[in-house]
């Protein structure tokens, strides 16, 4: 089960209907954080989704309304959990700042957790990085800009293995260890005959999600983006304000709408809405104009991929 | 004009009913914010309170859900104005970590802020100490337990001097000059006669408000809270629970309720609930057996003084 939570869909300062940026993913029950602006512990509350089970967090850049309720967050888990492994991953200066962060009040429970802090320094600043692999899926982070240290990420699970059930029935082969070789990738003998894994089952291929942040319309959104199942970008601007857009390196609704149509997206789900806009349809209805299968975010809308 | 807003009744972490702690203090049109946990500035937004006329904050304490929101606050302020001045109070270490707060996040505008910090160092542990004076009203604080250093507050608007108008009117002295020398607290000569202030005007008292945030049951709490218009205290627990008072240096309900009564304040407005009681009824019936005037707070509560 894949499922996403948008926590937060405002640009810099929340609103009364839009919290600051963060969204949540449950990969079977794994939690993987992207970004965790101020309040991002509160709307977890409220969308009831179990802060404990927070795993990862992926820090696109270091403004305070992406990473502010980390402090928070991070406090609530070590006063729930002891031992519990929290991999913290963001650009460079994430250590130093993290570390800031935590320290700035008391503390008294940061023991209790295992945290691991990474850096992420692609050394290709145009290619896409992977810096974390689980038997199930991989993490991969590319250079943006937005003038600071930023990082887009993507979220690639691997293809999983079906068997063909019409056939291994068809053979007779009975549930059980057979099948789980099979489903390895490993070949079986079954009544005297030999049976290789491709012959008896398919791949389904796994599911991917790109979260492009506070950039400018740069081409490495494009590879981010390639082919995901669901693009989560900001569109921070309506066309008419676009030269706010390229002052502030943030990107238009076109402009996402774009880079998925170009990247042969499936569907974007725009976010990180300037304040001034408090009604999204005109910017729904801009971007559908480049790429049908758009949709304005909202907080604590869900999407299963 | 003084009224008070309660912009945050939770302890330690936010629920989805009630956000961490934080008050708002408006003084003819002057913000003095009273602790300032995560999601502080969301609050004032839902609140209808324009987060620019934040002039003063008192910290009570530097645990994360007092301090926390003060990060997004700040840099929010300072995307909206230009050279205002905002003076932050609070006890030993406020500089060291206030400091290490706004920098643990690129904040490009902290410069066109004039932010003033003023540690709180009480040179007697058992006495009010007033450290900030204005024309119309006076800031106390006093050491509080909490394990850390910890300052309670307390809120004194100077009397005021009303004119006695059945009086002057009596004897004929027009509205003008006269009257405004008589409300400075000067004597007047009117029609060969002279006047002194004190025989044509009358005082008003001015009101008292005490901020009793996190603290055990100690004496400086009465003292803070002495005569006082409204007291706004924490009561994290019923007196069933007294023993994790005692063990993290918290109030009952009925300690809470004890202040108030041998403080001879006039109102009691308790905050900073346990999240494990979802209905606060019960505690607002275990004070009022103590003392009467004692009202459970809620989010967005209001209170004219």
């Amino acid at each position: 089960m894949i499922q996403l939570t948008l926590l937060g869909t405002s640009c810099m300062v929340p609103t009364k209907e839009r919290n600051v940026t963060s969204f949540f993913l449950d990969f079977n029950g794994e939690g993987i954080l992207v970004d965790c602006g101020e309040g991002t512990q509160r709307q977890m509350n409220i969308a009831n989704i179990n802060r404990n089970k927070v795993k990862k967090i992926l820090i696109s850049h270091w403004h305070g309304d992406h990473v502010a309720g980390m402090l928070g967050l991070i406090q609530t888990i070590s006063n729930n959990t002891e031992g519990t492994t929290i991999e913290i991953f963001g650009p460079k200066e994430t250590k130093k700042r993290f570390e800031m962060l935590m320290n700035s009040t008391y503390f008294g429970n940061i023991s209790r957790l295992n945290l691991k802090i990474t850096e992420i320094i692609p050394k290709d600043k145009d290619k896409l990085e992977t810096f974390y692999e689980s038997p199930n899926y991989y993490l991969q982070a590319i250079s943006l800009d937005h003038g600071i240290p930023t990082l887009g990420y993507r979220f690639v699970e691997k293809d999983k293995r079906r068997i063909s059930t019409s056939k291994t029935s068809k053979l007779g082969i009975p549930e059980g260890p057979l099948l789980g070789k099979l489903q390895d990738g490993r070949s079986i003998e079954f009544k005297g005959k030999s049976y290789s894994s491709d012959e008896l089952t398919y791949l389904v291929p796994g599911k991917v999600i790109a979260f492009i942040m506070d950039t400018a319309y740069v081409k490495n959104t494009i590879i981010l983006a390639q082919d995901a199942d669901v693009v989560i970008s900001e569109a921070t601007y309506l066309d008419k304000h676009v030269d706010k857009a390229d002052q502030y390196k943030h990107m238009s609704v076109k402009q996402a709408a774009q880079i998925a149509h170009e990247a042969n997206a499936k569907k974007l789900v725009m976010t990180h809405f300037s304040q001034r806009y408090s009604d999204v349809s005109e910017l729904e209805e801009e971007a559908r104009d480049i790429f049908p299968e758009s949709y304005a975010g909202f907080d604590f809308m869900k999407i299963k991929v």
